[in-house]
């Protein structure tokens, strides 16, 4: 059956009971109604466009909607905030298979076990290609929001999760490799961002916090702009031992794809040095005072190929 | 210029300072802080997707950008609430010209500065035609939300705002109409819910409320349904004043539009018959016990053409 035999109302009914709806009030109104404990909410907003973020012979609807629940966990937790509700927009095509939409919904629904989060609201709309547009709500128990402007030279960078294996996944599938190591093609297709990490970071006293998205180059960069040093990181921390663990599979690009490969949604932090790193952390490099290069690898301007995701110029 | 000329990062720092943005910490972060005084929060999304709700020849982007503010601050306002965020996913092709994407900036500003919003945080994204998300947060001021099931039969069946302009516009605009009479395609390209409306009638008592985007007769039928009543609306309301404004421009068609044109966004509401209409709300009708038909039209079955408008089934 496909989308354009039924109306609105009946694929709702079809796809609503698959996935998690507590909320004050859940769908079905004109608004949701959600709980903000602190009298603050955390809103966060992300978009996957089919043929340019995923591709249904790469990815099952399932993983789709995985990975759209977890990119905007991801940046809830990089606040150092837990999700406390989900907002789904679906544009797809009127040919668009029921049953791709209800796989689509039971990802949302493994994704929002695995982290803890519902959905509290929707819209679905026809469009030529699928277009999924999540609004992540979180919850900040009263604590000041981890920015990415309090890096102090001095402090420790560090990283919750692990980096290169969604891009080594990509590069497989790229290259035909659509049964390659599960590991890799996992993280491509359904990233498990560390979420607990990022209220745990907080509590800690992280200095700065953001999701890795667009690569480590890239979002290292953006956290050195905004706190105005350098991100001085080492081939020789647990970056090193994620660059390992790529070679079998990748070769010759694990180090570039540990540095600039995106969509891992680990957690990058930075530390004062009295703080202690909370698990899953690991150190990956020191904040220095601000110079000619935001990012330094090893102590230079990282000069390999690649230095990350930008949705336009690529 | 084109889009796909620029990256993100430039794109952004084009667009964003065209749009208010204050908030408790706005854009540029993995997420926003709003302020949600009584601690919760309203949220909504919906979603325009090119040549299925506008078309670039009959909108300009600033049509288009007041358009998704004003149907969003209008589901806010169905809750009884206030806006008190904005976040905006744009999905492009990337040869779009930027210059459209300022007027939407434009456009998405000038409903802000009407509605009382501000843009909290968003995403752009490359897409194959434009789609827009939006998701709105509100605030009740401690107030429970008002619902679409609290309508008892004897209640006040009622209008904030007109109907049917925005179906002439569209009527017109589709007859290939381009500068036909401007309140009728101002309707449908700039349409302006009554958002203080809303608040308004929850203060009075309202028993139900909600936006009508989708047609009076499809809406109507949904408070009937939620509520287990049934509405009995009257052409000899308001709803014969619109209908004879219409004549004009639309002829025989004027009832029908009046009836199930959609995109108006104003505001349908009941209410006990002793809560008195709060301005600028106008009778149309009354609440029925359940019968046979959930809406009715001067005591019948509405048996004319069209009952709305399904984003699939049309």
């Amino acid at each position: 059956m496909r989308v354009e035999e039924l109306d609105e109302t009946a694929l709702l009914a079809r796809v609503l009971p698959l996935m998690p709806t507590r909320a004050l009030l859940g769908p079905g109104d004109d608004a949701a109604l959600v709980a903000a404990p602190d009298g603050r909410v955390v809103a966060t907003t992300d978009v996957l466009v089919e043929l340019r973020d995923f591709r249904r012979d790469w990815s099952t609807g399932a993983d789709v909607g995985w990975k759209a629940v977890a990119q905007n966990v991801a940046d809830v937790a990089a606040m150092g905030a837990t999700c406390t509700g989900l907002l789904l927009a679906l544009g797809m095509p009127g040919d668009l298979e029921v049953a791709w939409v209800e796989d689509f919904a039971r990802g949302v629904a493994q994704a929002c076990a695995e982290f803890g989060a519902v959905v509290v609201g929707g819209d679905l709309s026809a469009a030529s290609e699928i277009v999924v547009a999540v609004t992540a709500l979180g919850d900040l128990a009263g604590a000041p929001p981890v920015l990415r402007s309090g890096a102090r030279a001095g402090h420790v960078v560090a990283v919750a999760g692990t980096l290169g294996r969604s891009g080594a996944g990509l590069d497989l599938l790229q290259r035909g490799v659509l049964d390659g190591p599960a590991d890799l093609l996992g993280a491509h297709r359904r990233p498990v961002p560390p979420v607990a990490a990022g209220p745990r970071a907080r509590r800690a006293g992280a200095s700065a916090l953001m999701d890795v998205s667009d690569g480590l180059l890239r979002d290292a960069g953006r956290i050195a702009a905004a706190s105005g040093v350098t991100l001085d990181l080492s081939t020789t921390s647990a970056l090193g031992g994620w660059i390992a663990d790529l070679l079998p599979a990748v070769g010759g690009r694990a180090t570039e794809l540990v540095l600039t490969g995106g969509e891992d949604h680990a957690l990058l932090g930075c530390f004062p040095p009295d703080a202690g790193l909370p698990a899953p952390f690991a150190a990956v490099g020191v904040v220095r005072p601000a110079g000619p290069h935001p990012v330094l690898v090893d102590g230079r301007a990282w000069a390999g190929a690649g230095t990350g995701w930008d949705h336009f110029a690529q």
